[in-house]
């Protein structure tokens, strides 16, 4: 195991937004398409909420999480891809701990593992899912077992 | 009180479906539109669950119960006013207790109240939302309030 | 073609508020009244989620958008009409486009459509729902049928 | 009927906030987990909400609410018990109604009733739910049977 | 690790059925109670779903798979604990993996854990979460850790 | 437009069975992958649900439609990707209608379009979605104006 770069550490970020937009009329295969557009474009988080509307309407709840000066991007994402006609948004405050890239040998090859780390200690270990995943479709087994084999190397 | 009409007894119904659509394309307007149009045609029930579904898309599952004979009418409706091109169905039996409707009467007039009844005693009563809709409107009164009334007079 | 009535033109609202509740013994059939009276009385928009509570209760969130000054007007609602003794509240921005209103036509006579306005061109158009469905009632077709007419006449 | 302690009267607080949480890789069997934690150590409530995460997650944010002062001790539950290695948070007002608490006496026992107050009048009384369960164990009766006998006493 | 006792085999049991009941007007407090009564009662699984019923009422569909023989004990408590008037069901197969239980030892005590297997290996290896979440309070530690330590035992 | 292969004929698939599995213990990374793998398998359709467990697990329940031989090679890969330890199936009955696949022309070139057919009328036509995506990525425009351009010309 060996850092792969220097880390991030731990601070307090409150240049955040988040975005949030009600939708009821977007087809379900633009809102697929409309969350990789904004990651793209540099989003941190993008995610949906099923939500009630008014008369029945079984609608959708876009949130989204960037930094101030990604709003005015993000907003003309929004506009262009979906079918609403306003935006709402509300600053928030991120704490992020330290993070720590290192990199695991496997019986298949090297995986990422992002860890996160309090007090000089790691708390949490999460290989990186598209280096398992690659290795999963190349070698044709499961998933589950390439990340159980970069646990067992962490232990 | 006094009884509004003879009951419907306890019995099984093993003449029943349900009917399940998956929908990611079809406009919440349109949805809230379409369950209407399927009670009013003799659906027993219909409800939406969100659902995730492949690349990202939230959709909406919508499922409804019928007894068989409806399932053509029900089917037509699906066509015509969603964006499916495919239903699928399968048989359930459905278990009713005995109903009884009786009639209470508060300070804003009548209301009809829906029990339940098992083993000769009622286990549910549940005053008929129409009714009580309509006395809070028309009295400005919170309709949390006429519930509260009608139960009163059943204790 | 022709206009309705002046645009809406752009703007950023910084006035508006979110309201949220968090319900887990509201009956449902009073959840369905209160959203029609939040929004009667001047709700710019209301929604609910689904929400897991502690003790294994399956609960809702009432959301609601409004301004400042209808902000008491809300909670008096609230507290009336559901079992809640508490609600919450932080502000928000709003921003929305320019908003016109024609009229189109069909065979089945006129309807609204609204339109979303970005750098003077039209990026987004909207049939209202209300007089698509009187028409689809009216002349027994599918709602769908209805504003496929109208999408038809606005290429 | 009598009172139990002296009432909590009407109040806004401005003093709490909001944190949030995605989670996408936390096992369900740690949030049932955490959110005993959570609100043992001082969350005034704590809940979950269904998410549509990017790459076809299935997912769920965690919200929680308390005051300022309680916001570390939180967040290091949060990173100690879940996966996350960030959380985000917002502050808000609550407007919390009078509380009155009073004893009604069924026949198993008396059972506290919490009660909202406003304009001098009770507008919502509960049961609580933790007396009326050990009375419908102890008793082998149905929870429904005790709320609605506690129910009775009120009227 | 020594095993605790005879291993279930694998086996295709087709004498289950699963039942569904809609609930609009059943307090979160009484759902949180049912479902321990259900599963104490001998249900296999109960778990709810959050679905949008006629009239905008956010409701909950409650589902649960039994085996036939339990069907009635099931359908009691349904209509003694809930609102419901009707219940509704379906059989269908279970296919269940062979399930073995094996004893680990950690630095605060054995913990039981729950084995699948499949063509002779073992493909899955659950703790059990009431034994870890007992060891995590009386050593004051995280759950998450509990796991660890547990996993890392069977590596 | 011109067809591009012989239509699908309408018709009943009395050969399919719904496979569900409830996880509250799968990551939601690995949710994302089983899903494709299991459609590329040849599921017919694969899609989650948001579930509440016991003891206040969030939970997801996947379920997936496929043809009575396709279930063995389903449940070996929900047993290798997921944590579940037993998967439940019952029958149904699929009803589709007519398909019928066309070309359009747009001015970024030509896209495939899926038609629906009953009763010898075109009732739905959805523009395929990857050669939409392919053509906004590479033309660096809004999906939405893809598929308008679509609609356009089948008008």
């Amino acid at each position: 195991m060996r850092e792969k770069h220097p880390p991030d550490y731990e601070h307090i970020d409150d240049q955040m937004v988040k975005v949030e937009v009600n939708l009821d009329d977007t087809p379900g295969e633009w809102l697929g398409y409309v969350m990789d557009q904004l990651l793209e474009a540099g989003a941190n988080d993008v995610f949906y909420t099923p939500i009630y509307m008014k008369k029945n309407r079984p609608g959708v709840m876009l949130q989204l999480l960037c930094s101030k000066q990604k709003l005015e991007t993000m907003q003309d994402i929004l506009f262009s891809e979906t079918t609403t006609l306003g935006i709402r948004y509300y600053p928030l405050t991120v704490h992020r701990t330290e993070r720590r890239f290192i990199l695991v040998e496997t019986e298949w090859g090297k995986v990422t593992v992002k860890q996160g780390i309090r007090n000089s200690s790691v708390f949490q270990s999460s290989p990186e899912y598209e280096e398992c995943k690659a290795i999963a479709k190349q070698h044709q087994i499961p998933l589950k077992r390439v990340y159980e084999a970069v646990w067992n190397v962490l232990k």
